[in-house]
């Protein structure tokens, strides 16, 4: 397979690097293919703004969208821009990697999504009317690739528990895994979360990198968070609320979006509720 | 009062633009002062970097929390940090403006946050043992104040609904809400949400922007979200866990960590599990 890694931290001798370089040992080792965008080492443009439309005109507004879609269609991206989306069209595999910081991403990550991520190519894809509302949610450009997140996390995994203070993993990062990842097509992997990352000594990081091999090593068979597909019949369009009677029977919030185990024939745990985070990370 | 507009929208003639020039308008006419922080004006830096940290020496490892307390310590954080963090101080109420982009904010804004949110500042205060796990979620270095989010979004109202596709909108904003603004201490006001934000006409923007003259008139007396505070009581030590039978029946995933209405004294709706969101603005 052909995997590519978006690196975000700034600093190479990092838990993080460390953690990249051994993802891409076990990915080469297998006969894989493994470009990575480190952001950092790039000087990775983070802010959406004029700059990136050099075709829009001086006297228009900056509409973002619109000027995404007129670049896009036009195919007057900016290089770095085009660069990224050629690898994620290579890609067969895209995992990103970064630590947690406010319980989202790096600035510099995000503005990866907010510039590579353009209309035309992951959003507004597909037909939109009253009868279909795009190609999104299970559908779109990178349908058929598998995507999955690395994250380090400093605090301790029981306060990212389902009753712990900073509210669930799977919760913080839905906005990421199913807003950005499942949303233009991708079949998004469980999470790879390592907990007090700052506290990580010999043993505990040679464990976290033999969970990290094991992760690497079924990285074409782990069966994905199943979350639903927008146009599978699960949700009214054009509302797009899911329909009664679909849900666990205590389901409330972000959990509503995940399919039962047992219509998922590739599920391991049949009475998981929510995706299953890797604990094995957590407890190394 | 004093009000802090943080502004992450690269167009001033944009609808974002507009609303935040309503906001202080109606601010000022109330007698309040205002400073803004136009942070593409301002051409914020958003990456945390080694250039965030001048008195690191050269030959030491970056590592992003350690090198902010020592920095946030000896006073030796740049002078940009230095200023929104002066201005963090000064101001009453902290109004974070931007456009939903892929479920968050602009990477502009969370560049904001991840450099001027400093360690010893905005986390990593108070004691931190057995017994108590720091001043934070509800106490800390901006106890005392409030903060509230103004977001615009593309999408429809019904699509970040309780059971809208792209779950709903509290959810997607509790990492802001709750882990960027509650964490160091504010007071959480309710969302000011604007829907189908690429659509609003002549009239419907008028409506939008009386009804946000109406959450600027009522900065000092709304009820913020109950968000549990950590020390509270509600929570095991350490493992910052939420006592069993404090929930709602149904309750689960992140409405966990909002009170019962009737334990906080000045929340209008009784039977609320959700915080408010604004819908008016939506409706208009």
């Amino acid at each position: 397979m052909k995997v590519l890694i978006v690196f975000a931290h700034p600093e190479p001798g990092s838990l993080n690097g460390g953690l990249r370089d051994v993802a891409v040992r076990s990915l080469e080792a297998q006969g894989h293919e493994v470009r990575v965008s480190d952001l950092y080492a790039q000087r990775w443009k983070s802010d959406v703004d004029r700059a990136d439309f050099p075709s829009l005109p001086a006297d228009t507004r900056l509409a973002p969208a619109a000027a995404s879609k007129q670049a896009f269609e036009a195919g007057t991206l900016t290089v770095d821009v085009k660069g990224e989306i050629e690898k994620l069209l290579w890609a067969d595999v895209l995992i990103l990697q970064f630590p947690l910081w406010w319980f989202s991403m790096p600035a510099i990550l995000k503005g990866w999504v907010d510039r590579v991520f353009a209309y035309g190519f992951a959003y507004g894809v597909g037909e939109h009317s009253d009868k279909r509302w795009g190609d999104r949610y299970g559908e779109g450009t990178l349908a058929g690739k598998r995507a999955m997140v690395i994250v380090t996390a400093g605090g301790w995994q029981e306060h990212y528990s389902a009753r712990g203070i900073n509210g669930p993993i799977d919760d913080l990062l839905f906005p990421i895994n199913h807003g950005i990842l499942y949303y233009p097509g991708y079949e998004v992997l469980p999470p790879f979360v390592v907990y007090k990352s700052d506290k990580l000594d010999g043993a505990a990081y040679q464990a976290v990198a033999e969970s990290l091999r094991e992760r690497m090593r079924t990285l074409a068979t782990t069966p994905p968070i199943p979350y639903r597909r927008q146009n599978g019949g699960d949700y009214l369009i054009p509302g797009m609320q899911l329909r009664a009677g679909l849900e666990y029977s205590a389901a409330s919030g972000f959990a509503l979006h995940v399919e039962r185990a047992e219509s998922h024939g590739s599920r391991a745990e049949p009475d998981a509720v929510r995706p299953p985070t890797d604990v094995r990370a957590a407890t190394a």
